[in-house]
C-alpha cells in the first residue's frame, strides 16, 4: 500500500508522468508560463489527465514548498483496465456485477461504496476521470481496505463503460427516482451493471436514455433521498438477495 | 429547528438544568470544587447527565470565554418518551418498526441512519443516554434534516428498550454476524425492533443475550465487515420488502 502522495514542481510532475504514476490530479496555477512548462504541457497532451488551474493561494496551501505553479496528487492505489476486468469477471462468473459511479463526489461516501462492493462481490468499480472523489487516504480508511482488493477503473466518460457492459451483454441498471419500478421487480440476477448518481443531481440525464432498465427503492415518510452510500448498499444487497435463490 | 449550543459557566448549566434542556454532555474539569459547583452537583443528582471530568486543556478548547470549569452541550433536538412512542406506534400501525442503536458512535453514520429510518418508515430510534454519538449539527446535516422528522428516544440502557419491547409484543432481532441465520430467512414483517450495534465492537453480549431472533447479511470478499449505516440501511430495506408483500 501506497499513501495519497502529493508532489510539487514542475519537473517532478514530469517525472511522474513518464513513470506512468497513477495522477489523481494536477493543480496549475492561472496564467503559468515558462519552457519548463511547455515541456510538461507536451506530456501532459499524451494523457487525459484531470487538471484544474487554480489561483496560486491554493498551491500555498496544498503544499509549503517551492511548488513552481504546480502540485499533483498521486493516487495511492493503481487503476485497472476496463475490457481486462470484465473479460476475466465473464470468464470467472456466471453473473457478473458492476458499479459505475455516475460522480459521487463525496470522498466517505466513495470509501464506503467500495467497502459494500467488496463485501458484495462486485467485480469492478468504474468511475468517471473527471468529476469523480479522489482516491485519498480519507477513501482508503473508510473502504476499511477494500479499495486495495477490487478492481478500481477510471474511464473517460461513464457513457464509454456503459456501452462497453451492453455490449459484452451485461445489462444496465439505474438506481434513480425516475422510474415506477421498484429495484425487487427488476431482474438483477443476470450479469449487471449497476449505475449510482451523484449525491445532489443523481444520475445525468445523458446516463439515464442509456440505461437497461430502471430501479428505485421504495421511499416512506417526507425526506424522500438516501445516503447514497445506504441506497448503494441497498441495492447491492438486493443483487446478493436475488442471486442466493 | 435549533442549532446545537454548547453553553458553558456554572450557573449557566443549573440553568439549563432548571429549564429541563436536553443536555448532551456535561464536561467538568478535573478537581473542581467550590460552592456554587456543589449546588451544580446537587442538580445534576436529579438527572441522569452524561457526564465527563476532563483536564482544563479539553474545555480551553471547547470554549474561548471563561467556562470555569464547566461546559455543557445543549441538544438540538427534543427526545421524545419511550412509552408513548411505542404505545402510539402500535395504534397507528398493525407492523411498528423501532431500531435500537447499541453504542453507534459516529455522528455521520448516526445521522446517515436516522435518514434511512426515517426513508422506511421507523417509528423511533431508540439509543443509550452514555456512549451514543451525540446530537451535534454534523448529526443534524449527515441526517438530511431526518432528525426533526421522527422520534429520538433516549434510554438508561439498551436493555430496558429490549424489556419494554418485548413485553409489549415487538420481536427484537440483532444485526450480527455472531449467527447462521441470513436476514432472508428470519421473519421482519412482523412488529420488529431492530438492533444495530457499534463499529467496531458490534452488539455487546449482554445485549445479544436478550434479543428474540439475530440476523445476518451475507458476506463476499474478505473484508466481511460493512460501515454500520451501509449495513442498517440493508437491513431496514429487506424490513420493508418483506411487509411489501
Amino acid at each position: 500500500m501506497k499513501d495519497t502522495t502529493t508532489i510539487f514542481g514542475i519537473r517532478a510532475v514530469i517525472e511522474a508522468i513518464q513513470n506512468d504514476e497513477t495522477i489523481d490530479k494536477i493543480f496549475i496555477q492561472k496564467g503559468l508560463s515558462g519552457q519548463l512548462f511547455q515541456e510538461l504541457q507536451q506530456k501532459m497532451k499524451a494523457g487525459d489527465y484531470n487538471i484544474s488551474y487554480v489561483p496560486v493561494e491554493k498551491l500555498n496551501r496544498l503544499v509549503k514548498g517551492n511548488h513552481q505553479g504546480i502540485v499533483a496528487k498521486i493516487s495511492p492505489v493503481e487503476f485497472a483496465d476496463l475490457e481486462t476486468v470484465v473479460e476475466n469477471a465473464l470468464q470467472d462468473s456466471t453473473s457478473p456485477l458492476f458499479l459505475l459511479l455516475d460522480q459521487v463526489d463525496d470522498v466517505r461516501n466513495f470509501g464506503a461504496i467500495i467497502r459494500s462492493a467488496e463485501c458484495t462481490g462486485v467485480n469492478g468499480i468504474i468511475i468517471p476521470k473527471k468529476g469523480a472523489a479522489p482516491v485519498t487516504a480519507d477513501t482508503v480508511k473508510t473502504s476499511a481496505g477494500a479499495i486495495f482488493k477490487i478492481p478500481l477503473i477510471k474511464v473517460d466518460h461513464i457513457k464509454d463503460a456503459i456501452y462497453y457492459m451492453q455490449a459484452s451483454g451485461i445489462k444496465v441498471v439505474a438506481a434513480t427516482e425516475k422510474t415506477d419500478d421498484l429495484l425487487y421487480a427488476v431482474d438483477l440476477a443476470q450479469p449487471t451493471a449497476l449505475v449510482m448518481g451523484n449525491e445532489g443531481k443523481g444520475i445525468s440525464d445523458s446516463v439515464l436514455k442509456l440505461v437497461d432498465a430502471k430501479a428505485k427503492l421504495p421511499m416512506q415518510g417526507t425526506i424522500g433521498s438516501l445516503n447514497v452510500s445506504v441506497a448503494c448498499g441497498a441495492f447491492l444487497y438486493e443483487v446478493v438477495r436475488q442471486r442466493l435463490k
